[in-house]
């Protein structure tokens, strides 16, 4: 292991206590493996994820730490065996399986990248959760193509914002839905060519009133699959990433064949460090000039100091976010 | 038009009349417009599809004859202006959208096809659905690979004795269910790795114990989906192409996610000529050698005169056939 410079082996982490509250606890500070990068975070983005592990539902992976966090930037503090590609001291961001609500991260060093021009460390932190997860379930799982439709569940959520903008980018039709008509307003701000308030109108008929969708990506589930299934236009893909709304769904097979539909989804952590490389090296070729150009922009919805991660879940838990939360050191 | 030699402006064909009954009856003989061909009809495939569109519940596509029958082999009789690849008196095949079951047939130029060496010119009939159909579906949609597994709801049925050969010439391990332990005899002489029985055994169970399915072809639909999602491999992919079982099923959606699955179908009616042609050409190019090498024939189930349809229905109906039905002239 390389290190920049002789430290304390401990480190402030955000800790889940029994009752599940949040404290910000002392520990052993990780040392990077072979292939491995230390970070010294200076920022996190927090996740739906995380309030799901936090409350025992969705644990890290094997040999990952027992500690919240999917995405952070800070500076490399050091690195493992066989990692050439970082300098100590470089400003990075990075995809982590867990781990990023402490004052020291370890990632994948394939799951690493610079911070695009245009943003700064901070806010490069909000970027690679939503941007991989766009680019994995919209891009390629689903291959979203220019002058197509992509409508998407939670416009104004963290994965929202970042999906309408990566869309057009990229030059297809974007619609949403939001729970507000102040979110519906700040989708339509981001690009979206329509934002339907799903409090106030049925978004199975907006949508089917601007022609349908040839893409939908839904963190819902539950009781829109039947929904999603009569706004999909021949040929489209339904990707799941959540479903917040219940886990089992109805499929009318005979609609899927009709239209040959395509009803997938996937998780982000699940992926192995091959695919996550893969995702990585997108994001930096295609989505981090976007980013340099204007055309993708981290939406920051609030900044926490991350002993205060309980009010940065309540913040969420609330569902008034537009955008992404960050947590700073 | 040009014709091959001059004759009655009428035909016979089976009709089906009040209450369901098949009647041999005169109606004018169907002349090719543009880039159509008439065959002069020697055998006729029999498919689940005509004895719904019998029952009233899967009508021809618009500007097709309300006649049955989706496949055919026989002459070229006469082609229509545009239409410079067959000469009449040739041996062919068609994939028809409706209108077989009859003494000339009319197809899409680009729907027809030689017969393949190896088969006689009445066996030929029974190709161009069952062929096409696995192609669309397993082939295209799913992606199977040399090396995965593919599973077969209906491995008797005339696609399921298809899928068999076809997967296996392409390199992939085949698992199917059947009804009856001679039905599963006949499929692993066909090439079958493993057939179930599915009235004395579990398929999930089966399946799970042989290391699961990379892509599984389902004309079941309904309970089975729930099961099929269970036995699915990650990254697995289940393509419906009938829902017999019953046309809604339930999903569960964190299993897709976990598992990346991917959920689909098609019809083959429903396509349009372009996506016809291409799937002609596959079958052409890839499966003929397959057939003119032994590794695909059609599997024949039983032979009746087409006056005789409604006998080929019940045998249809019973379950008993192990392949295809064919209706002779």
């Amino acid at each position: 292991m390389t290190q920049s410079h002789v430290q304390s082996d401990q480190m402030k982490t955000i800790k889940v206590v029994e009752g599940g509250a949040l404290e910000w606890q002392t520990v052993s500070r990780p040392i990077p493996s072979i292939d491995q990068v230390c970070i010294r975070v200076v920022a996190a983005g927090v996740n739906r994820a995380d309030i799901l592990q936090r409350k025992g539902m969705y644990p890290p992976p094997k040999g990952c730490p027992d500690i919240m966090g999917l995405e952070v930037s800070g500076y490399v503090e050091a690195v493992g065996e066989g990692v050439d590609d970082w300098q100590l001291g470089q400003e990075v961001c990075a995809l982590l399986p867990a781990g990023g609500y402490a004052e020291y991260a370890i990632a994948h060093h394939r799951s690493v990248m610079p911070v695009p021009e245009g943003v700064s460390l901070q806010e490069a932190a909000l970027l690679p959760e939503a941007v991989l997860t766009v680019w994995a379930n919209v891009f390629d799982i689903a291959v979203l193509h220019p002058g197509e439709t992509l409508f998407v569940q939670g416009g104004a959520s963290g994965i929202g914002t970042t999906a309408i903008q990566m869309a057009k980018a990229m030059g297809a039709n974007v619609y949403v839905t939001a729970g507000s008509d102040e979110k519906c307003k700040a989708c339509i701000e981001l690009g979206a060519d329509g934002a339907f308030n799903y409090k106030t109108s049925d978004f199975e008929e907006e949508l089917k009133a601007v022609g349908g969708a040839d893409v939908i990506l839904d963190m819902v589930g539950g009781d829109y699959l039947p929904k999603h299934i009569n706004a999909l236009n021949f040929g489209g893909r339904l990707v799941h990433i959540a479903a917040q709304g219940g886990l089992k769904g109805e499929v009318n097979i005979l609609k899927v064949m009709m239209k040959q539909l395509s009803i997938t989804g996937s998780t982000l952590r699940g992926r192995n460090d091959i695919a996550k490389m893969h995702l990585a090296n997108m994001a930096v070729e295609i989505v981090w000039p976007w980013v340099a150009s204007g055309q993708v922009r981290p939406v920051v919805d609030s900044r926490f100091a991350m002993q205060e991660a309980e009010k940065a879940h309540d913040r969420m838990t609330s569902g008034e976010h537009i955008g992404k939360i960050m947590l700073t050191l």
